[in-house]
């Protein structure tokens, strides 16, 4: 029998589902809309079903390892969604046990999306065979996940591991959770577009940007136009990079990893981002850490990294 | 039998020695100069034979259940002491190596002063039962063990839990590590120190502590004052308070604890520091861990802390 788990992960929009084996090869996959479903035990039935239905094209000879969830707002010690904000249901839903209540007998665990993509980094990933290391996700806002002896660090409830919400600059730019300086207002896709409108003030330096509209100016856009040299541009990689490397390096003090991966649509600058951030996060690490953090991009490929993350919590589940 | 575990501290002065059953009661206790011995090999018998005298005192029912040792640039992993700069022997010493000679099949651990704390904290102190908390030590510098998940974090190298030299205020002053900001400078007993000689240039208010010179300022002095209402020594504590409020909150967000222990010479200050820490903590914190770290004095007796701490990694091995 081929062992396989299900990776499902559950979005405000859709709600993507895999089959993949220890290796991290995708076996089968489905996307549902999931908008389509307000009423929850609806949804539920949907998710035991797409996950019965993947099995029987895999074949006969596959046998289910384990179902694995990533979700905004879990509970991994609870097994619960907790009154996310962006999912049809305001409520906190016992997503672990209605889903064993089909699936009697094998492991089913949830998480949120951030601590999923590390362990999926450490199961299929750049972190194979580490047991210190860092994922931080890059997107509209910053992610992260903690592996600390081999263990994900979930923390007292669940919650830990909100390295965007570390205030770098105390007093520093307004943040979305209410307070001043977060990571997050400076490193994520929304932050370089921030930090790009700060620099047309500030600066008079020439910019393809200063004629794109703050609602066209992507993360995208700027890494084109730092690409070609473009002085702003490269001006505000420069800023990100700071910023990143200086909460990094305060990371390290804490954890001491062997490694940090970063992850999503801000880590594709490549080295536009990669070369600042980790000069900056060299420049501020206590010396007995100099030198031995390595700053990867993350291994796994970004189509399927949902799933894949939300898969591997079953393989991880499984080796304690 | 009675199982008993040893508990050496080694520090540049003196070296301490106790005795301590399961419960944190400390059976027999010895001091040694460290400075007495110049050559290593003599110390380390010194060590192997004080171990063995306090061992006949405590009876001839009594068992050794291992030996646990803090000290400075400890490698946990290696079972070494690396180059301490404040020990006689500049050297790389494999301590667990020569101990585990003398005293054959039983464990031997060695860890820092403040990874050993946090580990006493868990095994006899306030955090029995905890799995996620962190200590901190406020001393002449900050030191800090962090535990998650029931397992202190060493980090790749051994080298983690450094949250006194994490930056709090990017620029800020000027620290001992070569860098600036670092936590350690503001929220130890020297930055506490500094904090009222920048207060004394930089306010007018009335204070004793301004006829007080910086050689004989100390943390114990400041305290005294603050207790009194000295306006200038009550800024001071409020300015600690703040730097490691922040610090804190940041930490939080990276661990999620239970609970936060303060420990060592500031945290006497009780209330005079405690107080505006939390209000700071709590201001600076996420959302989604307001009110919910518990921030308290340390429950290990000062005294015997060293050696507590050290023996307290005996049983924290021994149950995995």
């Amino acid at each position: 029998m081929k062992k396989l788990a299900a990776g499902i992960d559950i979005g405000g929009t859709n709600t993507a589902f895999g089959l993949v084996d220890r290796e991290g090869r995708t076996v089968a996959t489905r996307a549902v809309s999931t908008t389509d479903y307000p009423v929850l035990d609806d949804y539920i039935d949907m998710l035991g079903a797409t996950v019965e239905r993947l099995l029987a094209e895999a074949g006969a000879d596959s046998e289910l390892a384990g179902i694995g969830i990533g979700a905004p707002n879990a509970n991994y010690y609870n097994g619960t969604i907790d009154n996310a904000a962006n999912l049809p249901w305001r409520v906190v839903i016992p997503i672990v046990e209605r889903i064993k209540a089909r699936f009697t007998g094998i492991p089913v665990v949830v998480t949120n999306d951030a601590n999923a993509a590390a362990i999926g980094e450490m199961v299929y990933g750049g972190a194979r065979g580490m047991r210190d290391f860092i994922l931080v996700t890059l997107g509209t806002g910053v992610g992260s996940g903690f592996v600390a002896g081999g263990h994900l660090i979930y923390g007292h409830d669940s919650f830990a591991g909100e390295l965007g919400h570390t205030i770098v600059i105390p007093g520093g730019r307004d943040c979305g959770c209410g307070r001043r300086g977060c990571l997050e207002t400076y490193a994520s896709a929304t932050g370089i577009r921030r930090t790009v409108h700060e620099l047309t003030g500030s600066e008079i330096m020439p910019s393809v940007l200063r004629s794109v509209p703050f609602s066209e100016l992507t993360a995208k856009v700027i890494s084109e136009a730092a690409a070609q040299g473009d002085p702003l541009a490269l001006a505000a990689f420069e800023k990100t990079g700071e910023m990143l490397g200086i909460a990094l390096a305060n990371a390290v003090a804490i954890t001491s990893p062997e490694a940090i991966f970063l992850f999503g649509g801000l880590a594709h600058a490549g080295d536009l981002l990669f070369e600042p951030t980790r000069r900056h996060m060299e420049e501020n690490m206590l010396y007995n850490y100099k030198g031995k953090v390595q700053l990867l991009p993350s291994g796994i490929d970004e189509g399927n990294a949902a799933i894949l993350g939300a898969s591997a919590l079953v393989w991880d589940s499984i080796n304690g």
